[in-house]
């Protein structure tokens, strides 16, 4: 895969480029798209900024945002080591959803560096996808960015997994009809994608979630010791602190119901997953490598299992999710906040008949091209078959 | 016009669009161009740096930034309203060059705002394109960038005009044999572009450059109340300051051979011409109404005249420059510097075989797709037929 990955990059110089809609072959063309003729629309939008979405391509344009510094499975590698990631985010919005996305990777020294550059960049795009910056930096910076501009931002590394991970636990509830009020959840990693997860499942109606990270299982004694993002998910009692200091991840898996694992690969082992109530349900996505391989979560008494994995079923990838959602805001100008997330989730369960849902399909494929535009329309034109 | 502009720019939503260069049809194409493939791409830029121009698109791609500050013909309306303007650009990269270029209109605050914005977004591209950027602030950002950036960087409004204007001199020499360094020069406009145009003009060996703008003619005894750009044209000796404080445009252009305006409409009577050196040359740039009606520079005496204006034959646009400029360089890694630009201007003048010359036919047309090749070319491999 390396080699051949090296080869088709080089060859490409490029995973996507800027073409014109237009020809310009004669003086008629050329004066109508560009000048004297581009005054016409540059001046109606200097009397009313609003219409650069009638009048350019900014109602179909997002910017994808990244300094680099957590670049899925890589780390911290910079900005321009990040470009083939962001790169590809552009192919996937190009391929899934037909939107123009520029793949901009950033020198930014500080929060607010990044913060600054998406401001300045405003006018250019019609919203902006954060990507892969580092935790717990980017809860700040995606949040003041929400609060100071007027065009959707979306976080993909918080959210994406989140809205992913409640439309399988939705399905869930659809196939099996159990209550999540009575289950109890296990979430190991609580970072940028932790964090959003646990807010998202405990407004399902969860009523307790136990966190784990690498301080440990999560109890009251050690809440000076964690981060802001951690505190806060304390503080707004979305996840419950363990009453035991000396519990260990096998103590707090032992009878739950559900993990939720985006964190390292694997923690959960075989004993553990027995140990679990039974039928759980298994979140693994560490990437590249899962908490727990899927064949071995679902010998031992699983009885669903979600990896970022391609060769398993019910990926957890957020491709599932930003096309459509950007897809959805863009043309209908909403806002992305809780609610929005919670109507994408939905709308990406909904994709898969009632009838047809199973242990191994609960998700949609990954390649599936019309879950984009399914959830674009939810957005922009409400759940008509919500009941499905 | 106007209401076809707007009626097209309406239908149109934008001009350009990010297109996929691959398709992601199946698991093997998702994972060689995305995850996990990316992380080979990745793993070896973040090594080396450098090799982001091996395995993304950054050897072919440009970002074009303007601050809206003086948009063609409208003045400071701000980034917004000058988006179809940079979406035109961008339409002229990828139909005259192929090349990747994305409109960022930018809310800045200050000089200081676009320079940080660039020096952030330097990972993303292989070159910048300052646009509409107001002069004098326009020299002083692009020299900062110049200095501190790795890429090219170019403040199209400065030296597209100068490079397009300096090949049409070269040509007018090879057709009528006479010598510059006899001729004199009227400039009329000493802002962004007319300060490149006298510097190239002058290193083509033109002795006497007479300078005029808003503040009259130019002359030793109103120094001071001139702008930087314009004290260091006199400080450098490219701009011969006029030795009587009361002289008007009437008394420099007297007897003057060259003519070369990028001010304001009508400035240019017939009876000026005719008080001009037989077989003046005149480039009456501004726009979108020049300086002189062609005819009445024709009917006057004028041998050439050059301007903004499509309808007329010798149409001096920045489109016979940057595109095929930006190609060399990104393919070539050179620098764009007095150089680089001047060889520009003579693959230009190059590229209308000799024989072929005539007054009315001085310049290729803007249409020429030919044209950018041909000077990405020279850039590349070198002027092999300079002797044309």
């Amino acid at each position: 895969m390396k080699n051949n990955s090296l080869e088709v990059h080089r060859k490409l110089r490029g995973k996507v480029e800027v073409k014109s809609k237009v020809s310009v072959d004669n003086l008629e063309e050329l004066s109508l798209y560009y000048s004297p003729g581009v005054a016409a629309p540059s001046s109606e939008i200097a009397t009313d900024k609003s219409l650069a979405y009638e009048y350019t391509g900014k109602s179909n344009t997002v910017a994808i945002v990244s300094d680099g510094s957590a670049v899925l499975g890589l780390g911290n590698i910079g900005p321009d080591a990040a470009l083939p990631v962001m790169e590809g985010k552009s192919m996937l919005f190009a391929e899934f959803a037909d939107i123009s996305a520029y793949p901009l990777v950033i020198n930014a020294k500080s929060d607010q560096d990044v913060i600054d550059f998406c401001k300045m960049l405003e006018p250019s795009v019609g919203g902006i996808l954060l990507e892969d910056i580092k935790a717990p930096n980017c809860v700040n910076i995606e949040k003041t960015l929400i609060e100071e501009l007027s065009i959707p931002v979306f976080h993909d590394d918080q959210h994406g997994t989140a809205i992913v991970t409640t439309a399988a636990l939705l399905n869930l509830v659809k196939l099996t009809k159990r209550d999540l009020g009575e289950m109890t959840v296990v979430l190991s990693g609580t970072g940028a994608a932790g964090s959003s997860i646990a807010r998202m499942v405990k407004a399902l109606g969860v009523k307790t979630i136990y966190g784990y990270n690498i301080d440990g299982v999560i109890t009251n004694s050690k809440v000076s010791q964690y981060d802001d993002v951690v505190k806060s998910l304390i503080d707004d009692q979305v996840i419950t602190c363990y009453n035991d200091d000396n519990a260990t991840l096998e103590d707090i898996v032992a009878n739950a119901h559900i993990f939720i694992g985006v964190s390292a690969p694997n923690l959960l082992s075989a004993q553990m997953v027995k140990s679990m109530a039974p039928d759980s349900w298994i979140f693994a996505m560490a990437n590249p490598s899962p908490e727990i391989d899927p064949k071995v979560a679902l010998d031992n008494g699983a009885y669903f299992i979600g990896t970022g994995r391609s060769d398993y079923p019910n990926q957890v990838n957020n491709v599932l999710a930003f096309p459509g959602m950007f897809k959805g805001v863009l043309e209908s100008s909403k806002k992305i906040d809780e609610d929005l997330k919670l109507q994408v989730s939905k709308a990406l369960a909904n994709y898969i008949p009632a009838a047809e849902l199973r242990p191994d399909y609960i998700l949609p494929s990954t390649l599936d091209k019309g879950v984009a535009a399914a959830i674009a329309n939810v957005i922009i034109n409400g759940d008509n078959d919500e009941e499905n």
